[in-house]
């Protein structure tokens, strides 16, 4: 890694990584030199994952493989603290809806009052995955629905087992 | 039920059935031959409803006992199996705000994904209800509020027993 | 068309037909017995229409030529009235955003407060349409970009000899 | 009027006044000892008023004849500046959809930044008067719509003269 | 106080009180002749308080104490029933973003239903405090992020001592 | 410039540049090796600009003098085939609100339809600069508002001479 290397993280839970996850991550590695991945390992809102944080990773691991400048990392502290640690220029998260917009607006507005050096920039999901959510995913696979073309073949192996009902 | 009826399912949790699901209900029963009411049996998001599904059915018979192509059932699978189960043209739902608009964008894409066969249709929230949710009126009746305007009669009652500081 | 028949509308300005407006009537033509794309006429707000409502009828015509139970009228009079006098049981219109939601829901309002009778309904547009507006592609044509596979082939020429500069 | 009263001024172009204003000023006329409706009497968009100053002042004063505690006046500058000049604690506005929401957000902190002593408030418009806007009307009535019930008496008379076809 | 006397009601769960709470309370008081600062005492929704109801209190005291025309009360019944109680002629609201504002709407609507007489009022957050919520600070603070800007001192040592990890 | 620089192209009409403007800029020169602000110089929607493409430009090349790595160029082509043309590896945009975001959503799916190469990024505006515009800029100076702290002096001076009213 060059000293003037443009790194670029992509944090999130990632519970699990979506094939719109996916497409975020394949942009930003094609604009920037270093992609870290960041999977916060932390509940905030007592909220329990379904996978754990090792799960996660090894999903997004696999999924990413071929993306010679990609690496999956978790974190569990601000994400502008692990920013900095790693020396990245941006933050970069994907849009879909208004509603992540709002909380994205916040968010960035509270991370540039803490953190004035972090800059955050946004990708427009593309528009097969606009409707894609890890939640939302969950929820069919509760149902049993099909959801093998919107999320890797690993994950979704891994959902039917832990939340199929048979 | 002739083999061309064009059959509605209405579905949703209905805990309980206000007034405006009553306005959609009867909108969407002068629109198609048959509609079905169906409320959903199963909790994904792991909240409790606070009337069993049994209690939920019978709400929404009695408030709809007047229309007879209405007819009411539980399900427990992913609504696109329902409907198609039925042999449903569509699935008929209400709006009423943008963050009921942005669910459903997002619940529409993500069941066209799986099934393209069954299609959704929206009904604009009548003005006088555009404000009306369940858990809006669960919020009033706890405090003790007035809600005998908003919900049938035997649920105003139900929610006062149930909810009611006494 | 016998008596029975549910038949909808579609009405819009269609300057011109796009990609997504077919997608709108070919889901509406598969829900209802007959539908009625209905051009409108008159222009409320000043703006002159780039395409006669003749060529705008044309194209939508060309368009929908492989669905047999949908037509193409213009109309120069409320949508309410249009739909009951061909005896519609719905209005039917596509939603993309936000900002389309907000208008349609204060026309929806406004129509129902004139003429309680004609229902409207509104479905979602496909995600790979989300993005596409009459205006957008216009505003695209105008530098010269490729709006081959949005729009129908005979429109896309058409708007090439109208807005490029050559 | 003493020295201590609360003024409030509730601006807008009012082209022409709804039934939808009237409610709003009625609401500003209970929580305030005077309110002063204030017609702009400028263009800044270029787009030219449908009805003239006068009109519009006139067809507002017959409308809130019945409240002793308002008046109607034209401005032509800063709406900050005109809230200074008549000593009002508020300016008072109605929300009725996002839009307005996003707009009036944007004016507030372009007022604020202008003027910081001039305080504005919203009030939500009436679910009843939600869908109203001068604008729809205006379209309703060129296609010869019913507005009867949406505007007062007199304003309909003249928006039918002003704007119906024969 | 006189009986002419203007009052309003802020009323919120304040878990913390944040300092864009306080900007809306100052700017309240500098339109109204008193104003009650109302602190939920009820948890309707199950989400248990991070600060006790009388902790809540004790920290707005402090953070307005140079506003001789505000106090603080509790309050466990409607919002509108209180604010008849005392008084008040409005209840007064911040606004910050779109789900705010739908939420409010949504409320509003709800509350004239109830309570004709008592009328909510909004004010636009200041800019630079559009983006603070208690939740996001309590987010801030669980990472160990530096939210003495944001919140009254006391506040912010509270916070770090109740979620900070050491 | 070296054959591995980051160029990031800044597009918009600029009439006038405002700080708000300034403040995206300087964020994207931070993050970029090379920013190229593009000034479009076509009007696609017939509204006339208010200045002329040569004073939007010259406006602009004060306001970011200092900054070595920003320059300013205009364009009357599609913005992806500009972006394509200077080598940039991303377009950047700043995002203020809702109508912003469905807005900027819509014209990233339509380009990158038309040309998947070339990827968007979005800041959001900083809280400060959250409600300024141009075209707000222009109404408040037409009515001799003080716009001195909200766009470059220079700007501040022309808006006066071009709208103000003596």
């Amino acid at each position: 890694m060059a000293p003037t290397d443009h790194i670029a993280v992509c944090p999130g839970s990632y519970d699990p990584v979506t094939n719109g996850h996916v497409d975020v991550i394949t942009r930003a590695a094609a604009m920037f030199d270093q992609v870290i991945v960041a999977v916060v390992n932390v509940s905030v809102r007592k909220t329990q994952p379904l996978f754990t944080g090792e799960e996660r990773v090894r999903f997004i691991q696999n999924a990413i493989a071929h993306l010679p400048n990609v690496r999956v990392e978790t974190f569990d502290v601000l994400i502008v603290d692990f920013a900095r640690r790693v020396g990245a220029r941006a933050i970069v998260k994907g849009l879909r809806a208004i509603s992540d917009f709002e909380y994205e607006l916040e968010m960035n507005q509270l991370n540039r009052h803490i953190a004035q050096d972090v800059e955050s920039v946004y990708l427009m999901a593309s528009a097969q995955f606009s409707f894609l959510s890890s939640s939302g995913i969950k929820e069919i696979a509760t149902f049993g629905g099909d959801i093998s073309t919107l999320v890797p073949g690993e994950v979704a192996e891994s959902l039917r087992e832990r939340l199929g009902r048979s």
